[in-house]
C-alpha cells in the first residue's frame, strides 16, 4: 500500500506532535510514524511524570507510591488524550519503525508513505558509559525509575544534574535513602550556589547521601545488589542505581541512503532546522541544539510556520526559561553569576516571607534573585520555592527585547502577589 | 519644636511608605505622617487582609475563623514589620493628622515640620450613600468586616463590584449566608461573563443569594436585625450589612489654605503627580486616578525618581494588570470583550485541566483566554483559577511595547507549566 502525505514526521513525543498538529491546521495531510506511544520522553518519562509525582506530594502527601504504582496506567491515558488531541485533524498515526527509502519516501511495516517533505523527531534514549551498562532490572534509566512497582529501599543515582537531582528530590520525599554520586564539585551545574542551597539542603534534610567531586567508575551487580564503584576507589551498595549520565540520538533507521551530515551525538541543521536534504528537517533532542521538552515544541511550532508560510526560524537559545523541578522548585531566565565571571555586576533579593502575599500565605521559603548590570539591564532573573517555574511566564520575549531596571520600576505587578517581589528584588539591588 | 526636611509625606498607606523609602534611599530626609497606623486600606482592611483570610482557606482549610478574630493582632505585627522596614532609613514617623500651615509648613500635634517638597498620601475611606449610613457596628465596612469577633450568621453585600464579590467569597467559605445587592445587571462589571461565570457558579454552590439589576435604597436596624430596602420594595433582613458602594478621599486638614484644585472625588494632579503648588504632589486613591494598591506603589516609586533624578512619569494605565482574588481568582490585563464592541477580535482558550502540567496536577478548574485583533497583536490575556493573579508577573512592560501571537509562537514558555496554557491558548484561537 501507497500514501502520499504533504509531510511525514518520524516520531511522536512532543516535537513531533505540536507539529503535526500546526501543518494539519495549516492545511497539510500529514502522516505521524510512531515506534512505541506517543508522547515520548518528555510526557512518558521525563519531565511530566517526575512532575506529576513531585506535585502530587506536594498537594496531597501520603499517596504517592500509589501514584508511582499507578502511573503506567497514566500512561495508556496519556496516549488517548494524545490521539484525540489530534484526532479531528487531517494527521493519520502509524505504529511501527519508520525507514528511509529515499529522501521522499519512508517504510514503516508492510507501507510505503512518499512525503514531500520528512522531519526527523526521533528524540533520544538514555545510555549507559564505559563500565555502566543498563540492565533495565536493577541498573536503569528514567524509564524504569519513573514506573517502579517494587519502591527499592536505597537506590544510588549516579549524575547530579537536573535529571538525577529530580529524581533524588522524588525518591526523597517517598522515603527511600537515596544517594547521588557527582564528578563535579557541585550538583546542577550551571545554577548559582545560591540557588542550588536550599534544594541542596532539603535533600540533605530528607537524608540525601551526596558524593561530589568523584565519578562513577562501574556498576554491577553482585549478592542481589547493585554496587557502583567510585574513583577513590568506595563502593556503594544499593538496590537500584539509576543512571542519568548520557543520552544517544535515535537515529532514524536507513538514514545513511541519504545526503544527511550526522555525528555521534546529532543530526546536523541549519538555521531553520533543514538537514543537507533540503526537504528533510530535524526537531527535538536529535539536532543535539538543546534537550529541553519546551525547546523541541517551540522548534515543531516554528518549522510549521516556516514550512506553511515560508517564515524563517528566529530563536534566541539564550533567553530561554529554565526550570529545575525538586522541592522547592528552582525556575528563571538569563544569566546567573556563574556566567558573569569578569562581567560587573549587582544582584537583589526578595524572600518570599517579605512579600506581603508571602506574609499572608504563611510562606517561609524561597526568594527572587535579579542580576543587572552597571547600565541597570536586567541579566538574569531567577527564582527558588514552591511553583516558581509558573512565575516564569512570558518573560522570554521580555529578555528577548531587553529588560532594564526602569522597565520594572515603572510598570506594575498585580498586588498582593509574591511576584510582586520582582520589584522588591530590582528596589533592594546593592 | 521645627524640624525641616526635604520631603514631607502625609499618609503611611503604601503610596507613601514606598516613596519615603524611596526617598530615603536616594538621600533626602523624609517625615512621614499617619493620622492612625501604617499600612493603610491596601495592606489593613483591603487587599491584602481579605486575601491572606482566603489563602488561608485554601491552603490550611479549617482554621479561617480563628485566622479572622487574630487579625487584629496580626495588625500590630504589621505596623512592627513596616516600621522596621523603614527603621534603618532616614525616615522620622509622626503619628497625629497633619494639617497644612502653607505650602512648606505642615502642623502635626505640637511639631511644626517644614518640607521642601510635600507629598499628600492620604487615601481614601468607605462612606455611605443618601438612606445608607455607616455605623460601623451592624452597617458595616471592609474595616469591620475583616476584623469580624462575631462571625454573623447572615451578612448583606451591597454592591457586586470587586470588593463586594471578594468578602462574599471570603464569608461564603466561611459557611455565613450571603446576599449581594447589585445595581447593575451583571456582577464584576467590567469583567468579560467567561471569567465571571466560575466565581459567581462557586459563590451560588455556596448558597449565595445574588440579587442583580435592582439597587438598595435604604438600611436600617430593626429588632436587633439591618434591613435593606431594595429598590422593587423587597426587604431583605441579615444580621450585618456590609457597604462597598463609594470612597471618599481623605482630604488633609488646611489644603483650603493652598492654592490646589480638588473636586468632590480627588485632589487634581498633571502628568507628573504635581497639583497647583508646584513643590506639592498627590499620590495613591487620593489623586483618583485609579484606586489600586500596585498603582499607589507605583506612583509613588515613580514620583521618588522625579524628585531624585527628575524623570518624568510615565504610566500606560491601560497595561494595568488587574485580579479579583476570589476562589477562583481572576486576573489579567489588557481588553477585554466587552471593551471591543465594534472592533474584530478573535478569542482563544486553554482549560488548565488540557494543559500538561494541569494535568499532573488533577486541576479540573481554571482557564486562560487570550483576545487578539485581526493582525495578531494581543489585545487581552486573562486568567481565572486559584492562584492566577501570580501567573501575570511582567505581563506589563510586554503589553506595553506590544505584544503578538508570533512574539509568543517563537518564545518559550518552561515545560510542563499551566502557563504553557498561554501557548496553547494562541493556537486555539478560532
Amino acid at each position: 500500500m501507497n500514501r502520499e502525505y504533504d509531510v511525514i514526521i518520524l516520531g511522536g513525543g512532543v516535537a513531533g506532535l505540536y507539529t503535526a498538529k500546526a501543518l494539519s491546521k495549516g492545511g497539510k495531510s500529514v502522516a505521524l510514524i510512531e515506534r512505541d506511544s506517543l508522547g515520548g520522553t518528555a510526557l512518558r518519562w521525563g519531565a511530566l511524570p517526575v512532575k506529576r509525582a513531585l506535585d502530587y506530594f506536594k498537594e496531597k502527601r501520603g499517596e504517592v507510591e500509589r501514584l508511582l504504582h499507578r502511573w503506567e496506567d497514566d500512561l495508556d491515558e496519556l496516549n488517548g488524550r494524545l490521539e484525540r488531541s489530534i484526532s479531528d485533524l487531517d494527521v493519520d498515526i502509524y505504529y511501527g519503525e519508520g525507514e528511509f527509502i529515499d529522501s521522499h519516501t519512508i517504510k514503516v511495516g508492510e507501507k510505503i508513505l512518499m512525503g514531500e517533505y520528512i522531519i526527523i523527531a526521533t528524540g533520544s534514549d538514555p545510555t549507559g558509559i564505559d563500565g555502566i551498562s543498563i540492565d533495565g532490572k536493577m541498573i536503569i534509566t528514567h524509564k524504569e525509575a519513573i514506573s517502579l512497582k517494587d519502591i527499592p529501599k536505597k537506590i544510588i543515582i549516579l549524575g547530579g544534574n537536573v535529571e538525577g537531582i529530580e529524581f533524588a528530590s522524588l525518591y526523597a520525599e517517598l522515603g527511600v535513602k537515596v544517594v547521588i554520586v557527582e564528578k563535579e564539585d557541585k550538583l546542577l551545574l550551571g545554577y548559582d550556589e545560591d540557588l542550588v542551597e536550599p534544594v541542596e539542603k532539603r535533600l540533605v534534610e530528607k537524608g540525601v547521601e551526596i558524593i561530589k567531586g568523584k565519578a562513577a567508575k562501574r556498576a554491577y551487580i553482585d549478592e542481589g545488589k547493585v554496587r557502583v564503584l567510585v574513583e577513590d576507589g568506595a563502593i556503594i551498595e544499593g538496590d537500584k542505581t539509576l543512571v542519568t549520565l548520557l543520552r544517544k540520538p535515535n537515529f532514524p533507521k536507513g538514514i545513511d541512503r541519504l545526503n544527511i551530515d550526522l555525528d555521534k551525538d546529532r543530526i546536523l541543521v541549519d538555521k531553520n532546522l533543514r538537514t543537507k536534504e533540503e526537504n528533510i528537517f530535524a526537531i527535538g533532542d536529535i539536532n543535539g541544539i538543546m534537550a529541553l521538552g519546551n525547546v523541541a515544541i517551540n522548534q515543531g511550532l516554528q518549522l510549521a510556520e516556516y514550512i506553511l508560510n515560508k517564515r524563517n526560524i528566529d530563536m534566541n537559545y539564550a533567553c530561554l526559561p529554565r526550570a529545575v523541578f525538586t522541592l522547592p522548585e528552582i525556575a528563571g531566565i538569563g544569566k546567573q553569576e556563574e556566567d558573569l565571571k569578569g562581567i560587573k555586576y549587582r544582584v537583589g533579593y526578595c524572600d518570599f516571607k517579605e512579600s506581603w502575599r508571602g506574609w499572608a500565605r504563611g510562606i517561609e521559603e524561597g526568594f527572587i534573585k535579579v542580576i543587572v548590570d552597571e547600565n541597570k539591564n536586567i541579566l538574569g532573573l531567577w527564582m527558588v520555592g514552591n511553583l516558581v517555574s509558573e512565575y516564569i511566564g512570558l518573560l522570554s520575549p521580555l529578555f528577548n527585547w531587553g529588560l532594564t531596571v526602569d522597565n520594572i520600576k515603572s510598570n506594575l505587578i498585580i498586588h498582593p502577589t509574591l511576584t510582586e517581589g520582582i520589584m522588591e528584588a530590582v528596589l533592594n539591588i546593592r
